[in-house]
């Protein structure tokens, strides 16, 4: 079990499933910044995929690797214009809630948490001091709950009871993913407007946060940060076995594997050695892409107000 | 209105108005420990003091400033005793919620967020592996919701959420507190039978947090970590009026107060510089407090569980 | 001892002491940032101010508490002019030798650290890889040499250590300051020529880091971020000595100080609450007003090679 | 070159070449632990291993990854028998310098100056307040040089500006650690009489610290915790070819490996997500080793000087 190829990632599930049906595809290029919007049409292909029926879009720009501030910027556009058409009508009778998965203190598992601390909160603003904000400006409120080993108690139910408060039109999850490539690490972003399934994510299995659960939109937004160990050695005896023309003999490649990875090993990520500053360029541009697909013009504003 | 002396230690208002009736206090002396016990009896006395009327237990140990490790013991030995007083009966059908109040990311109001990484929460593993417990254990979770300014979310409304999930017997609230003396900062608690008022603690304003807004019996601990500044500033003038015989010009004195106090300082606290190092001592004492009151003889297990 | 006001800013030494002669002040307003240019010019007058002669440029500007982007810019573009006279000619042979002065683990100490993470440092690129500089592009390296509680080395013997080594043209010295107004804390910036005292700073005492000590030009940068408790007492009695004409009686005064600050109390400082912030957005300003000042046109393409 | 096996442990080295002759190896078994002494004897030895001549002991913990606080007691004791039969003679006359290597702002590399924060540094007492030591207490002094990256100086150099201010009999340098097997991250630690290996460690090439370049003798100690992916691949793809007999073919097994490890890849690490939470764990315990080794009966009225 432990031996598998563990993604969040729709595109890396197409890339190894090439051939399913029931899925679409659409690629763009745009600069420096490759777009891929997959769409799981049939349950088939959501069963296939172990996904939820529905849009994943991928945002990769490989240059992010050398922190060019420019990109950053060019990024968080990106993000803001495919995060405008998933969430549909906003307006200033809109109530959104962020909501930052993860574990703040286990770096690879932070991003969520870190995005809740830059995306500019209005909610308070609109009932205390609405004078204050745009005309037209929504109003955004933002939690982190926590994890489960931490607070004893389920995600889900933390949200839930947020949700019950605050009634929110449309969630945003905020959340760490498991990539296939190390390439993709902190370099790539998913959007998707499928909730976020059950037992996915870096951190702690979780039940699932979608329209179902919550009975509100659920728009979920991603970066790959880790590679599972157990997916690189798989890859490389997969590799091998091509090569050597042995791939049929599955039983011999499974017992390999198994003396290479441990049990440990098994829950070990590859990461970059620089994960703090990944985690925290990251968290910047992501905030930055829902404040601007929130705020639109009166994003400065709003920033000067809130920060 | 700044200017003015802002404690949330029953202690301080007893202090300043030692003749107030409907009062009952009490003090004991344990080794270095000194334990004050007020309780407010008479909703005038309540009234006068601008708290609720109950239980406010004080323990001072001036030498925690020192640092010694043993003192830490005796504090977080003395904490578990009172608090199992003021817990009555807890049973392995208990559920205990513990809530963080302050902001994390600003060190002197972080103390509540701090005790919460350091509880052992046990709700969790009583769901999914109630065997690995030993017999008695109660059920413990833990939250910290973070403040208005950061969430756009009113910290009640939060609570309100995960108490109508959990349903906890009995909910601790752990937050920073305001004092009138450099003297007790980081070196004294404050327990409470009574729920936290409105408005009162270091950080934002917020809605009473008690029996009446819960639901359920709420245990309120604190400790002091700044002292205001328009609090020193008054407490100088009204030495140095007491001393000239000038008490009874109460507006000469307030025009003098406004003239070193500006709005800006009127904000600004008073603080140790290793205000870092204190939050983190007074977070390790309250949660192991906390931890040995719940769970007792079977301290150690639990422990061994769940770090 | 403990009873007086304690302030590392020429600018306060001035308004205490407006008469002092030996003094040159020059004062100018730049839209929203205020400029005063004070030069100790008498031995006596460095004496009556327990500081070194030379010159002290503070740039205050007040609105900076309310973290407007475009003014962090400014005041980065201020530091830059002001810092760029006193280097005096700087050119591709020069080194450069920035020191964060503090405690980085406290936060109202850990100013300087904090600027030397944020500095573009060349110095080894210099070295092994010369050619991905432009030419013109000084060399420029950085050290936090800690305080004497944390290293138990005095802080001048281990800046003496790398001095010897880097042979540096300028020493760049960084570090929090003192105030006698809460007004100006992470407000304002003092830059100088003089190095800085023995003894000055808000953490540990030190010796002299200037001229005499190192054998080369050593610049001072500072930020003040504490008013001490000590200051505020002082300020508040002298007020109302003032007020009701008790000045002649300083004995009685002493005495009455005394009883508000205790021994504790007068170790204790003022501080905004969100105090971490500030130090962030404060050694933000100061590492880019020096990038600016030492690489000029080069500044963008040092940068994209260094972060 | 990105492709092979990486690691700092002698222990592994000899795993791989075990019949490498010159070396001698010595094992003992103490409860949990497993200590392994490897002596590195002949220049022929010293070469093939890539390291210095000289004595390598590993101090093994499996049980560590969870967490028991009695064995981190344990490995503390033995971290401070070992250490003290390296040290020799120590006496009040003995003046220590513990250098803390790596950047402390990335989490794997930033054991050294972790442990920096928690040794007891004495020096300064010594010559400021000696009659607060017992007789008997040595010199400690402390420090965290950062990396060349970071500061733009060679670690080396700045660690030789201290050493010719302080003058110490005894470097102690501590270290994160690369090895084979994830099973050893944070659960062993060694310690070795030869200084530091120019190139080697986690972070930056760094020259060597050695007697060679210090003039005194240094005493390294480290924490494996970071294994590189271009190891777990090497690995894998080698056990594989031992199994299919394909191990003749190094060079298809070298185009094979390059297809899998990219190389950002080979750059990348793999480790516990819990790693924020192992390097306070481990350098816990390595500087409760240190200060137990160095104070020994004084340990305690030592502690509480100096926290």
């Amino acid at each position: 079990m432990a031996f598998s190829i563990r993604t969040d990632m729709a595109k890396e599930l197409r890339e190894i499933n090439p051939d399913t049906s029931g899925v679409e595809e659409n690629n763009e290029q745009r600069g420096e910044i490759e777009l891929t919007r997959i769409r799981l049409v049939t349950d088939e292909a959501a069963e296939h995929y172990g996904k939820q029926k529905g849009n994943y879009i991928t945002i990769e720009a490989p240059e992010l690797a050398n922190r060019p501030l420019e990109l950053f910027e060019e990024v968080s556009d990106c993000i803001k214009e495919e995060l405008t058409k998933l969430l549909g009508d906003i307006n200033e009778n809109s109530m959104i809630l962020v909501v930052g998965l993860g574990n703040r203190d286990v770096t690879p598992d932070a991003l969520g948490p870190r995005v809740i601390e830059k995306v500019y909160v209005t909610r308070h603003i609109k009932q205390l001091l609405p004078e204050a904000l745009d005309s037209g400006v929504c109003a955004m409120c933002a939690i982190a709950p926590g994890v489960l080993g931490v607070t004893g108690i389920e995600t889900l139910e933390l949200i839930r009871g947020a949700v019950e408060h605050v009634k929110p039109d449309v969630v945003i999850a905020v959340d760490a993913l498991a990539s296939r490539r190390a390439a993709r690490i902190s370099t790539s972003v998913q959007l998707s407007d499928t909730g976020i399934s059950p037992g996915s994510g870096v951190g702690n299995k979780r039940s699932g946060i979608s329209f179902e659960t919550l009975g509100c939109k659920v728009i979920a937004i991603g970066v790959p940060l880790v590679v599972y160990a157990a997916t690189v050695v798989k890859d490389t005896l997969d590799l091998m076995a091509d090569e050597l023309g042995k791939h049929e003999d599955e039983q011999e490649l499974k017992s390999l594997a198994e003396q290479v990875i441990s049990a440990k090993m098994g829950e070990m990520i590859m990461t970059p050695k620089d994960i703090d500053i990944m985690v925290e360029d990251m968290s910047g541009i992501i905030a930055d892409g829902i404040n601007k697909a929130l705020y639109k013009e009166s994003y400065d504003s709003v920033m000067s107000l809130t920060t």
